[in-house]
């Protein structure tokens, strides 16, 4: 079994955002996401149970999805990705915008707005299910990949990642 | 609403290997998959219930996940893609070989053996939660994305794809 199989599937990078129970917009990045149904148009995102996002969403029953770009500043990865929403307002240093009463990146490809429907937990991650209720395009910029990130932006993946992998 | 935003979503492009009740190899195209926790390694796939691979996966509870390359035959999905198991020996003109007792397309990047956990059902689709058994990498070609597939090779995608966005 050569684990390094694994890297071989695509994913796309992700800004997730929502709200905590004191109403403060929070959010982190995710890879594993992927549309599950056409019509009507459902999703599946795998975070962390150790993320402070994942209770979030259970609370708030609600999320954005931000389809990252090539040209999207990689500060944004950094603060989401590296930082946890309970220290510190991952928004405040990020372009963003209210679309329904969710944050969005507006230095992004395209953003869901997603309703959950049912959550399916794993040993370490949760599974959450959800309907997009509204979905625009923001620009024309190439969506990143995982590939993308680790290959040409040299990125690295925190340890809460699905898709992380013990360099030995 | 733009539907068109779900197209800014990233994937890979996988041949899915299993038997049916006459044990006879049978398997189609998923774009759907993803992984889902790293340790242990576990992956979603979503695939419809009108696909045979369907049924085939609930009762044989295993599958093989091909990661299909930008420079494997496009045959194969055509093969895997837009013809029914039922009808015809998807595997009869596709190099493969047997890991484990499933079908691997040879002339892929890496492949997956996955045993099911379980299966979350949508009004279309079924989420199949799999443990990865073993995985080998097959070859350094790069793997081919959705968005390669569709604007390089210029393909199309069947109307039971999870992904599928009616052309107005």
């Amino acid at each position: 079994m050569d684990k390094f199989a694994l890297t071989k599937l695509s994913y796309g990078m992700y800004a997730i955002g929502t709200k905590d129970a004191q109403n403060r917009f929070c959010g982190c990045i995710a890879n594993s996401l992927m549309q599950i149904t056409a019509e009507p148009a459902t999703v599946a995102l795998s975070i962390n149970h150790d993320n402070y996002t994942n209770q979030c969403i259970k609370d708030t029953k609600e999320f954005s999805v931000c389809v990252l770009g090539e040209k999207t500043n990689p500060l944004i990865i950094g603060t989401f990705g590296f930082r946890s929403a309970k220290d510190i307002d991952k928004f405040a240093n990020v372009n963003h915008k209210t679309a329904g009463d969710l944050p969005v990146c507006t230095d992004s490809c395209a953003y869901l707005l997603c309703k959950l429907i049912s959550t399916t937990e794993t040993s370490t991650h949760t599974i959450f299910i959800a309907s997009v209720e509204d979905c625009e395009i923001l620009s024309d910029d190439t969506p990143m990949t995982y590939a993308y990130y680790h290959n040409i932006i040299k990125g690295n993946s925190p340890k809460s990642a699905p898709t992380y992998i013990t360099q030995s």
